[in-house]
This record gives C-alpha cells, structure tokens and sequence, in this order.
C-alpha cells in the first residue's frame, strides 16, 4: 500500500483533502471499495465517485468538501496508467492457492505463492516461477517453463517447450506453441513438414484473446521484451518480432518474418512470409505488406506503398472521380 | 408442444394429412425423432424425410398418400424460421442438472432449472438466471450476471463484471470483457493502461465461436439488444452498438466506436478508433471504415467510399485497363 | 522404428557411420534423446547436433570423424518432411491412457488404445476410433464420430453430430460445428434460422488453432480429405471444400461456397457466400473474392481480378503517381 502523498511524487498531480489515505488497488465507482483509487472526469462522475467505497479519486477536476481524498491530475489517462503500474510494481505477494480440481503432473516445479485455478492441466517438467497466475481451465502441456510474476487468464492454450518470460499477461482463449502451417506437396500428396521447435515469449509481454502463436519449424518463434499483441492475432512459424512491438486485433503475420523494435501495426494489417520489417515502422490498418520495410518508414494500402504515395493514389482516384466524363472522352477521342 | 394446425395458424401454410399431430423441435431427416419436424426441399427430399423418425414434414412441395403429416409452405427458410422461434418461445423450462464436476462458488446465485455442464467454473457472487444453460468447460468469473433463458455453449470464457441479458446465445471459445488494447508510451516505456470498466450485453444478442468483446477501459462496451455477431469478430474496449445490429465474420471494431440501429456490416471489414457509424448503414465485406458514416448509407473500400464511387472506381480502372496504352503515350506526349 | 539404412532408401539420401542404428522420432538438438534423429542446417548445427542426445542427425552437409550418425539429404526441409510421416506411418499404437477426471458418457463408444487427457468431456453416443488421441479440456458433444489415428490437440471444442475421419489434426482452440450465422428480419424483428445441420471432416485433414467451421443450415459442411486449414480461419455453413485444398490464416469462406480441388488462398482472403470456386485456383493473399473463379485461375485484390490485371492497374497506379502534375493539367485543360 501507498499513500496518496506518496503516489502523487511518483505521478504527479496535485492531492486535495487527506494525502495519508492508504490505497493498493484501482477500480470503477461501481466497484470499488476500502483502499481502491476511482476516477472521476466530470462534476457527475465526482459526485458518483464520493458516493462509492473508494478511498480516493483521482480527477481533473478539483472540489470542495469534498467527502474523500482527490489527486488532481492535468493528464487523466497518462496518471491513471502510471499509479496502475506503480501499483503492480508495489503488489504483495498474494498467498498462493492451487485449487484441488487442477492436474498437475508430479515432475511439474510449481513455485512460491503461485495461483492456480479450477481444472487447470500442467504437464511433465513445466515449471512456473513465483507469484504467478494460472486462470482455471488453462493447458500447460509438458516441458514448458513461465517466469515469475506472469499472469495467464482462464482458458489459455500453451504447448511443449513453450519458454515465457517474467511479468506476461495472456488473455483467455490464446493459444501459444501450436504447430506452424507447412506443408510439402509431391505426387498429388500433401506431406505435413513437422514443426519442431518452439515459442519464445520474453519478460513483459502482453498475448490478446484467442491470438495464436505458432512454434518454429525448426528453431522458435521469438517475441522480445515488452511487446503487446491485440486480440485474434496470427503469428507463424519462425517469426521474430522485437522489443516494445504493438500489433493491434486480426494483424495477420506469416512465416519467418522479422519485425524490429517499437514497431507499430494497425487493426487486419497482413505480412507475407520471409520478409523483413525495419525498426520504427508504422504499417496502418489493413495494409498488405508484400516486401521489406525500411527502418521509420510508414506503409499503408494493399500492395503497400508508402503513406505519401497512398495518399496521392487516393486524392488522384477522386480527382478522376470528378472528372471521370472528361477522362473516358479524352481516351476515346485521343490519336495519339 | 403445440400441433401442426396450431402451427400453420401461426406461420402459415397448409396442412395435408393429420394436423392433430404434436411436435416440439425442428431437425434433419437422419437425427430426426418422434415430436420433430423435419424439412424436405424436392421429391428425394420428401422420400428420405418419409422414412425419418420426424413426426412432421416441412416442404415447399406437396405428396398424396404420404407415411407423415406436410405443412406446405411457400417460403421453406421463414416458415421453418417462424417454426423455430416459436418452439423455442413455447419450449417448457428442462430439469435443472448441475453436474457434479462443477466447481461453483458458495456466493454465487444460481436461478430455477439452470443446466450448468461438466467442469464449469462459476466465480463470486456470480448471478446465473433461470433457465439457462451454460456448457461443458465455461468459466464464468467473479461478479457476472447472466440473465433467463440464455445459452452458452462450451468453452466460453467470461471475465468479471460482465453483464449479459435474457435469451442470449454465446457460441464455443467466445471471450467476453478480457481487457482493452490500451498502451501508454513514456520514455522508451510502454505502459499497460489499466481496464477497469465492463462488458454489457442486452437481451436476444448472440456472439459468434472464437468472437471477442473486451471490457471497457473507463466504463462499458455495450451490445444492445437483439444484435448479432458472427465468429472470429473483434470487439473493441468502450464500443457502443445499437440495436438489431448484424456484424458478419471477422469484422474489426477498434476502440470507442459507436453503431447505430440496424447496421450491418460485411466480413472482415474494419472500423478504425472513436468513429461513428449511423443507423441503417450498410458497410461492405472488407471495408475499411477510417471515418464517419451517415444514417443510411453503404460504404465500401478502403479508405471506404460511398457504394456508388467505390463501383465508378472500379470501372474506370477496368477501363483505364483496356485503354492503358493510349493513356501511357497521352501522358508521356503531353505538351501542357 | 526404422534404421537409417532403410530410411535413406526411402527418403533418398546417403548414410555416413553407423546405418544400422534405429530411430523412430524427430527433434530439435535441444530437446532430442535416444532413438531420435535430429537435424543440422551448418557446421555450428552439426557440433550442437553431436552434443545432443539424438541418434542420427540428417544434414546438408557431411562431417569425419563424427560422432553420430549422419543422413546427407540434398533437400533439408524435404527430407524431413518424409521422414516424418514415414515414423507416423510405422508409429506402434500407444497404450491408451483414460484420465480419471475425463467425463464420458455411458453410452460413448471409446476404441482401443484412445488417450484422452484430463477434464475431457464427451457426449452421449459419442463414437471415437482406435488409436486417436484427445487433449486436455476437449469437449465432443452428443453423436460426433472421430476416425481412427485422428490427434485433437487440447482445448478443441467439437459440437453435436460432426462427423471427423481418419488421421486428422485438429489445432487447440478450434470449434467445429458450430451455427452458422442465419437470420431473417421480418417487422422489425430479427428470427434466428435454426442451424440443423452438421460438419462432415474427411480424412487427412489439418484444422489450426482457433479456427472454426460452422454446421450446416439444412444438411452438412463439408471439408474433403487431405485438406489443410490454418489458424484463426472462418468457414461458413454449408461451405464444400475439395481434397488437397490449402488455406492460409485468418481466411473467410462464407456460407454455401464450394472449392474445387487443389485450390490454394493466400493468408486474409475471403470470399463471398454463394460463389463457386474451381480446381487448382490461387486466391492471393488479402483477395477479396466477390463472384465465381474458374478451373486454374489466379485471382488478386478487392474486388478480385486475374492476377494480370491486377498487376497492370498496379503499375498504372506507379505509373499515374510519376505524371500526376500532367494528368491533373491534362483533365483540367481538356475541351473536348
């Protein structure tokens, strides 16, 4: 726990009323209670706030007598997502509880202050690191190993010899390690290429809803430190992607690529296979990335281009529009 | 149960053969039993239903000295459609069987005949109405509310304080209220924005297999009632969609968009972050919504346009196409 | 297991120490022990291959004085590859292994030597063939049959009367059977079409993780034997898929498409319902398919064209961005 004064030097913000108020948690006014942080961004929503069970609110707007604690801040937003990660950074260790119904094979290394949930499966030599999490009904097959502090919400898939780093969060229903799409067509037969290798998922990375990461074929398909992946997502075979990536819901990213550092992809974006993205890129929504991509350099449309060139190929389009009359006369009639 | 003139009266159609016969489910010739009606298209069709178990036969065609009671009907789809929500409406409520390997926590409140399937879990002072039934392997998490007569199939996973009305349908591996893609980026450092609002779906609204809904970072993402989502969808933190929405497979709806009435939208398109969509628009598959849309109108592309530019576009290009060698020597030979 | 003699005869390939050694498995240098073989892209590879504790390592290049048995191979990933299919063609039937916690019907038809993982549940009636094996916290519904040596990987939900041949793979998190997404408005009220159908998987199938395939309306999805489906893809109800026919991630067929055989789609592409799709077609990534494609054509962009065509309005994109100054003159000057 910290105090509210104690908070305010870390993120800023000025405090109104009592700065001694204790506080560990952040939480809606509909649910928050004794020692959560809420947030108010207006007049009504500080009056719901005074009127919840949380020790604090944290707003742009000032008040007074007011009935609890209020940390002004001038960037709502930015104070509300430092005090959440000073908060995490702060948390006790929770007493670990293994729920009887999990099944967890006896090679399995558990550690300190570990949590596992409802029908949980934990297979052969996995071992998970101190204070993590493990939601109910998650799969973790044998020889996997997931460092301290990660947090797997219900429902999560992880095949064999998956390695995932301290402080992850994976969301329900991903599933991480399965099989890369290969295939060897000879004789009018379809042979499976087996995939042999595995996932790699270094420290501080965030896994989306029902994304899918595949293991290598013949090595690991790595994913640095600090990068977030959306929901639905597609990552194949022997991709590697940097450090401090975003890729946002239903980006689709193929075999063997390579994604360098702080790289952003829009919403459906799609790579194909065995290209190399820079570091710095920004790939907007939708885009069909058919080749390599510089280091900062931003593409946009389907064969990508760059944004100036998508941009122009867009005004000319509706230039053409207008004009479409004069445009369809001027080839017919022209002798050139 | 009702009888089969009962049903002619209430969806049309004509009776041929006895029409005191009483059914109670709808299925195909081969599952079909005793009590249900099943459908035949053509002549094999009205053969192989004759030989079925079905008590009933639907069809557009009519047969003398038949083995089963026809309605004959002119629209076979809406009549068996009317047929099925009408049995459903009059369905009497099915023995409540908990199963013995659900792990249900004491402060949970569970209503008059729920089903609940094998290896379900059920969290704190979860609320589930009567009448519903949740499949094998759901979690539900602490703080739910699932309203009557709702149905989740398998393997859905619903995170807490979701809030999901009377008679919804939720298909397997659907992700209800996991957490918003919100990242702030701070000296090198990206920073999880914490998601601390909700999931809230109305009454009538079915989520697709695989489809997810994130939770609101600062209060709800809302599914109005009657809505329909297909498989595989991606549903933004703080999204807002109106009533009677249909939202086919793979479509995108980033964060804080709203949805007016009776939209609907093609597979796969995407609607970017904080835009506004009308009612009674029509979005086609895999448009690429980067703005606005008004009431009523139909929008394709991407960058989207309206239903009649996208067409004009796409035709002078099949007639730049066809035109393509006078119009590289025009502009090549251009004096202007 | 096999020597190494009568794999290279064959898989083609030539044998460098000891071919009278017996393997019966593939793996990684990491992870390989007694009886496996494993594999070396270089002569790093072949020093971390002979530190590990594989039998034979197949390899492009040669090595004296090695410590290990070595198959030369010409090509790597082809070599593997048949390898690999030659072992799961000669694989001894395991001894099945039911878990305690695995919830089975009295009236399922388990097959010798069936492996089901913990937490599984399976329906009344359920048949499962010999040797197949079911992961954890698989769920399979009432009246499903699953074929002999078919693998479901953990977390796969299978809904009520799917029918799954003979050696299909079946991905974590992938949902077959569920509805397909079928609705009629009648006044202002959208009526769910009942889905009663099924899905109907030949043998030598691939389904990737969470993809799913919906049953049919009236009658049964089909997916042909030896077809390939990879992650995170939505096929439709009363969709036919021909044999051998590949399909990339985050692909979308909608309901009642047919695909010929052979046929190959690029990663992202959909396809709307209704339209009929020809043998040995190449749909490219990201295509959206909007009407029929014939026998052996190849199809790109949205709305779709041959691939030539969508090559040459590519470069008269390119082309009209160089002389966009002179165009733009050109249409503005115009008198005709």
């Amino acid at each position: 726990m910290i105090t509210v004064d104690g908070a305010a030097k870390l993120i800023g913000g000025t405090v109104i009323g009592d700065g001694n108020v204790r506080v560990r948690g952040l939480s809606s006014p509909e649910y928050a209670g004794d020692g959560d942080v809420t947030f108010a961004f207006d007049e009504g929503g500080l009056k719901k706030a005074g009127e919840s069970g949380a020790s604090c609110v944290i707003s742009m707007c000032g008040a007074e007598n007011y009935p609890k604690t209020i940390l002004q801040v001038g960037d709502m937003k930015l104070a509300v997502t430092l005090l959440y990660n000073l908060m995490v950074e702060a948390e006790a260790p929770k007493t670990g509880l293994i729920h009887p119904t999990a099944v967890i094979e006896p090679t399995a290394e558990i550690g300190e202050n570990v949590a596992i949930g409802p029908n949980v499966v934990i297979g052969k030599r996995t071992r998970i690191g101190d204070n993590t999490i493990i939601g109910a009904n998650c799969v973790i097959c044998d020889d996997v190993t997931i460092g301290e502090k990660t947090r797997l919400y219900p429902s999560v898939t992880i095949r064999e010899h998956t390695k995932i780093g301290r402080k992850g969060i994976i969301h329900p229903g991903a599933v991480i390690g399965a099989d890369g799409f290969g295939f060897v067509r000879k004789d009018g037969t379809t042979y499976k290429v087996p995939q042999m290798g595995n996932v790699v998922i270094e420290d501080d990375v965030e896994i989306g809803a029902n994304t899918c990461v595949d293991r290598g074929a013949f090595g690991s398909t790595v994913i640095a430190k600090g990068t977030k992946i959306d929901n639905l997502v597609q990552i194949g075979h022997n991709v590697k992607i940097g450090r401090n990536v975003l890729i946002a819901g239903q980006v689709g990213i193929s075999g063997s690529v390579t994604v360098g550092e702080d790289t952003m992809m829009g919403g459906q974006a799609g790579i194909v296979d065995h290209v190399s993205i820079g570091a710095n890129v920004k790939i907007g929504a939708k885009t069909g990335v058919i080749g390599n991509v510089k280091d900062g350099e931003t593409v946009f449309g389907y064969p990508y281009r760059n944004a100036a060139e998508f941009k122009k190929i867009h005004a000319l389009q509706s230039f053409l529009l207008k004009h479409s009359k004069k445009f369809r006369e001027l080839l017919r009639n022209d002798k050139t």
